[in-house]
């Protein structure tokens, strides 16, 4: 039911991604051979989506390690100096942080009864699967919040290409599909990426859920036609008062459901919830390169030297948000705290 | 101070155009020889921006009529054959209705004193001469809208690309720019186009106008910064109650205005207010082909088949305007009627 995996242990010590760049043209995979090499696929977003990449980072930590192990190295220190360098990738999803703050808790501890390296490799692969079974369950949850036949927008791509699993946003979705519940889903295209349009319709149309692809700035003018019953989006980090950080674009969309009276809701492993951001203006937001707005193919889109603004995600306040659905529950945002992962709240690991 | 020329008078009987589908990159001149090559140029958008349509429908239906009488034809029934082609080359723009009924009206008219072909190229004159003259009011009465050092976000191109003169929205820009205060204008990309990056900040670049590219989903973040002190956007048709429609995004970007509480001006010559549509739910919206949306450079950027809506204008209601400055004063939207041009409420001609 999965569409698709846009991750997986290769042969040796190696991790095959899908080299999201290149879709929808290309469905290239491409093998990663150290930690190095899985936070540049980070960087250059050929891996992308929170949850994946938490998936990705402890993955990388994993390799690394069995990496050392295998040339008789030091296997923690390895996976602390990998903790560093895929910990600098990107500055946003705390799903990042907090996935490499439980790889090198496993690392550190003496309880795993095998190897460091074997311990982090079981690791990795309990947060991909734990992963995807958070995706069913956000999509069980969500799947009760549409009608049948509900049209259902989103942004950029919260799907199973950034997931372990049926994706977040879009998990109610495929839910929904699967019962024959027909839903639909507009897809705005998610300047300056195309993650909508490159990625979520990708995957949707592989999946033959029906889909349509509007421009940014469609997305307004569609909500106010008055038939799309929701708008599910995921998040990069939700803060503690229930403000949301998603792709740039979220806060507007935000905006244009509440002034049609269109339910906003936020779908997210309970991973991505940080306690230690009481809200929104502390959420570090990434500023990415002109060139992603400015050129195209090449070719430059814009004046020589005119200044640009690139902001990768926006801040989405908690009073336009209608719930938040996590694996745990559905919760009002300000009650969104309790979703914590106690890893992460400094509790004990589950 | 016009920034640039997009359309002017060539040798013998030629219309010089900018081709603006080709900005930035290359700044190339066409001839074009006959209406049928004209309506070409607009439905193609190498013409394009309200005003400039109206002139360049007019200045289609006096090439006709001149090449008619220069044949020994019938210029006056070449001059309403030319009117029917042009009049369908696209839909929204009331301007492009304006000028063509207003041509018609001139080449019925026994008292132009001279031949039809005569008449009509002055009547092409005048309008040119009016926008121009417009734009010159526009800006004035804007400009004194503008705190000195303002930041304006604008949408789309409504500049001297669009007009026989400095523009409509981005007219009381270059009046404060000439007097020594400073503006600066944020500048969305504007999809599927691209006439923002592609058009307004390439002309505002050449102006000497500081100005900042943002993706279109970057304005609802960029407004809560708190320190763009107005929206100022242009107009296709302005309907009698106030409604507007603009080019696709106006909506969100309205939405995100009145959010933040950032005035949104509607820069437009009394000629695109239609007394005769009298909200903003009878406005015809253009719908332009999918590739549009889903392809770049010839590569697509979704997936094969795909269904697309691309709507090329949104309508903001009357309730998110502040005021519509026009050449003959600065309106609240209910008002707007006031300023309607004689010609179009079926009364004598200016």
């Amino acid at each position: 039911m999965i569409p698709v995996t846009p991750i997986a242990w290769g042969s040796g010590h190696t991790v095959r991604i899908l080299d999201q760049t290149l879709l929808p043209a290309d469905e290239r995979y491409l093998d990663v051979h150290s930690a190095e090499e899985m936070a540049e696929a980070i960087r250059s977003l050929r891996v992308r989506g929170a949850p994946l990449i938490g998936i990705a980072a402890a993955m990388g930590v994993a390799l690394d390690a069995a990496v050392a192990a295998a040339g008789g190295g030091d296997a923690l220190a390895r996976a602390h100096a990998a903790g560093r360098v895929l910990g600098a990738a990107r500055p946003t999803a705390v799903n990042l942080h907090w996935a490499l703050a439980r790889m090198l808790r496993r690392a550190e501890s003496g309880a795993s009864g095998g190897s460091v390296a074997a311990g982090l490799r079981a690791e990795a692969d309990a947060i991909a699967a734990e992963d995807r079974a958070m995706c069913e369950r956000i999509g069980a949850l969500g799947a009760e919040l549409l009608p049948d036949g509900a049209t259902v927008c989103t942004i950029c791509n919260a799907g199973a290409l950034a997931t372990g699993g049926i994706g977040t946003a879009l998990g109610p979705v495929y839910v929904a599909h699967a019962a024959g519940r027909r839903p639909r889903v507009i897809v705005p295209e998610t300047r300056p990426l195309l993650q909508g349009s490159r990625l979520t319709a990708w995957e949707l149309t592989r999946a033959g859920v029906p889909c349509t692809v509007i421009a940014d700035g469609v997305i307004a003018s569609r909500l106010r036609r008055g038939d799309v019953q929701c708008v599910i989006v995921g998040a990069d980090r939700i803060a503690a008062n229930g403000d949301v950080a998603n792709k740039i674009g979220t806060y507007g969309l935000a905006l244009a459901a509440r002034a049609h009276g269109v339910p906003f809701y936020v779908a997210a492993p309970s991973s991505t919830v940080d306690p230690a951001t009481p809200d929104g203006s502390r959420i570090p937001i990434e500023e990415r390169a002109a060139d992603e707005v400015i050129t195209w193919g090449g070719h430059r889109t814009g004046p020589a030297e005119v200044p640009v603004w690139n902001p990768a995600f926006d801040v989405t306040p908690a009073a336009l948000v209608t719930a938040i659905i996590t694996d745990r529950g559905v919760y009002a945002p300000a009650a969104v705290a309790e979703t914590v992962h106690p890893l992460v709240a400094g509790g004990q690991g589950a």
